[in-house]
């Protein structure tokens, strides 16, 4: 059996402090007198009343420190949990409790897909939480891919961790320093974009829940309309340089502000994103402009903001590209999975995933016409070893099998194919649209079935967390001592 | 560079068995005075005369063996050529050349999938050709994944490789043996089926056409309405027997007919098969009569009959199981890339590589909660090496590559998605219906355009030779000396 105490007491620790997340909410509601500031109350009295409790329970006199089993469990439970505590408020403006659920989940998993309508009048204190709820789960999971998953070997991850850790078991100790810088990071980006979106036309209120939506590649937006509200090109320009900011690897950030100041440029999965992104943008600008006559400078601009946002995983939407045809609408499926950068906000498979299985694939080419060849893989500076290679592709079969399995689940409740492998799509990736008048750019996920709405909240969790804390916790052996 | 010649010799030898193979059917139309006389006659004298041209070109002197880079060349190129000669008849029913090559392409990879319509007032001899371009691609199919496949190491072949002849590049000399006794097994499966249509009410012209498409799991038949044409249960039920037959291990009937006769049922895969079919169609069966309100008893000999027809790669359609509902349609969907067994006529996935996959992702999360356990993965009694392993989880990635580039291949001709998708699923599979009111189980690929009915036929061919020998053949390497 595996001792549960250092788990509660990490999750004590995590619901206490989103609790305390939900203050400046409260306050706005508050102040503004919203029918909701009841619900922040009872949310907060909740959640910290659950984490004391935790922690209480956890006992004390120990290290905070988890080992391998104790990590998965954590960061399972952690991320199923807080979503109950963080839908009450929701609750205030209507929502049923499957809907807090899947607006929750879709906020801490930077997901952005949403079942509210209505706001453009919604209390600012929720459209401010929903933001929060984004910008929190983004800072959660960049600490977690950085600090936590290199040791836990799952996804190829450890082709990541640092050297002189290599051997710990302790997984939390040395990860405080790393943790502040990533704040630091997260709140200068977020800052920047704020300033940005403020010089070229939000109201401050926007713009500080879009920056918070953006750098955290989440989505969610205090208009239905989406980003297609401004109607500013401008904006739209700011969005595709934070969205992508957000996307890339937080550690070439901190690489160049404290070590020798060497341009993220020189980070080859940097690269590698920014060129799928201009590439897929180009290829759809073309085809859109030759197929609907449409002028082309407005054509890129339209591609390029949209495939950033899928690329992304952000969701932000600025028009319905599956109007552009068929094409389009293939492509945007394909690319819902890809995502961005190891150790960034965003989801997907992540590019140094894609670059890695490309050399990959063109050395067992090479091996199958002469089989003595052996070759070695290198990615960036680094030797990848077979566990990586192996760790990869067991990551990309996690995957294809809950995007299977979730959309039978979604067949299931009624919905048609296309809607659900593509609802299932977005929901692993994290970004938000998926196809089809329901879950498209331009749908909403509101007039789901209580049974869809939490398969697409779970994917989303499962996608988060990358499959293996959940699939792990499935296997008899993890029970065992 | 690589040698030619053993290629050219080879290719010869199969473009003139084709022409001989087109006697029969030219015999029936010759007797019946139809109008696709001189087209056979014309095919007869083209592909018999490219093929002496090939062999002699080829010189002589020399051993009939392929090295390896020759047996994927000669492989890939006599997949593709073929279809050129086998079009022509069908020109002399109103196909254009792409239809032909269409129709020739999903013969010989016994797909099944047709642009013909009119079928029930066709000549006879254009039937019985549609039929044999399958059964010598069925029997084609097996001799290849029994015989030469094991040898190229793609795909997890060569887990069945035989032992004592390991160390062998030399691939066609021992072959011969096993080709005869294939091809014994081949005959007797194909005559019992025939038997079987007959004595239940086929025609003999229908039971013998039949019984090729089923054997071979190709799926063509005599009648536009396919298997719905019968209203016959008892003759499903020989159907589904007979399919089965075609998609389980030949080298398992050989097992039991040369050696100790020990039962077919003892192979672990033959056993997969049976009951993964099984459980499918209990799901389907169960939901449709709940669903739609049918019999139980109806809606099992529904759900079996096209769970097994879809499962084996045959492709024959009784019913239009789209009207189902939406589980059913994301079941099939799904079930489209399983595929049956190695060594059979049938294509997808194979059921040994999702048996294998399943004990590799059991192994792959045990190790990842105890690093340290190493577990023997073995597959009936044999060990599966690594190397199987990767080739298995290479095959997959093949596979999913192949199916996303196809599909954008055909949204760019204009399809929608989930018809473009679901036709390289079924084409890729080797499998005849897809999805939709155009591919789907009562429509007819005639109408596509005819960049998407070429887009289709490569598919079938990448999917029948299980991509690796498409994709050597890009690298530098395999034309570097």
């Amino acid at each position: 059996m595996i001792r549960i105490t250092p788990v509660l007491r990490v999750l004590g620790g995590i619901f206490i402090g989103f609790g305390l997340f939900m203050i400046p909410p409260l306050a706005f509601d508050w102040w503004a007198k919203a029918p909701t500031v009841g619900y922040f109350v009872g949310a907060i009295a909740a959640s910290v009343f659950t984490g004391a409790v935790c922690i209480v329970l956890s006992g004390s006199g120990e290290t905070f420190d988890l080992n391998r089993k104790q990590a998965f469990l954590a960061t399972a439970l952690g991320w199923l949990l807080v979503p109950c505590f963080a839908a009450i408020p929701f609750l205030g403006v209507g929502a049923s409790w499957i809907d807090g659920y899947f607006e929750s989940a879709s906020g801490i998993t930077t997901t952005g897909s949403t079942v509210l309508t209505g706001l453009d009048t919604m209390p600012e204190g929720i459209l401010l939480w929903r933001s929060l709820l984004q910008w929190v789960g983004g800072y959660g999971i960049v600490a977690i891919s950085v600090i936590i998953m290199p040791f836990l070997r799952v996804g190829g991850m450890q082709l990541f961790r640092a050297e002189s850790t290599d051997s710990s078991e302790k997984i939390l100790a040395r990860g405080f320093d790393l943790a502040r810088w990533i704040g630091f990071v997260y709140l200068g980006l977020s800052g920047a974009c704020a300033l940005g979106y403020g010089m070229f036309g939000m109201t401050a209120f926007d713009a500080v829940n879009h920056a918070m939506a953006t750098v955290a590649t989440g989505g969610f937006s205090t208009h239905d309309a989406s980003f297609a509200y401004f109607k500013s090109s401008a904006l739209e320009w700011v969005g595709v340089v934070f969205m992508i900011a957000g996307g890339l690897p937080f550690v070439a950030f901190i690489r160049t502000f404290r070590g020798g100041g060497q341009p993220i440029w020189n980070d080859v999965q940097a690269r590698g994103l920014v060129f799928f992104i201009a590439a897929v943008a180009l290829i759809l600008a073309v085809t859109n402009s030759l197929e609907n006559k449409v002028q082309i400078l407005q054509a890129i601009r339209m591609a390029v903001f949209n495939v950033a946002s899928i690329v992304t995983t952000t969701g932000f939407a600025s028009t319905d590209y599956q109007l552009w045809g068929n094409f389009a609408i293939g492509a945007f499926f394909v690319i819902t999975f890809v995502g961005s950068c190891s150790g960034s906000t965003a989801g997907g498979i992540k590019i140094y995933r894609l670059q890695i299985l490309a050399k990959t694939a063109h050395s067992y080419l090479t091996r199958l016409i002469s089989p003595s060849q052996v070759k070695v893989i290198t990615y960036s500076t680094r030797r990848v070893g077979q566990d990586v290679e192996i760790a990869i592709l067991a990551f990309l079969l996690a995957m294809l099998f809950t995007e299977v399995v979730f959309t039978l689940f979604l067949c299931w409740t009624g919905l048609d194919f296309m809607t659900s492998a593509s609802a299932v799509a977005q929901a692993i990736s994290n970004v938000g649209p998926g196809l089809g008048p329901i879950v498209g750019p331009s749908g909403n996920y509101k007039s789901l079935s209580d049974p869809a709405k939490m398969v697409i909240a779970f994917a989303m969790i499962f996608g988060r967390l990358e499959y293996f804390p959940f699939f792990i916790l499935l296997t008899p052996a993890f029970w065992r001592r």
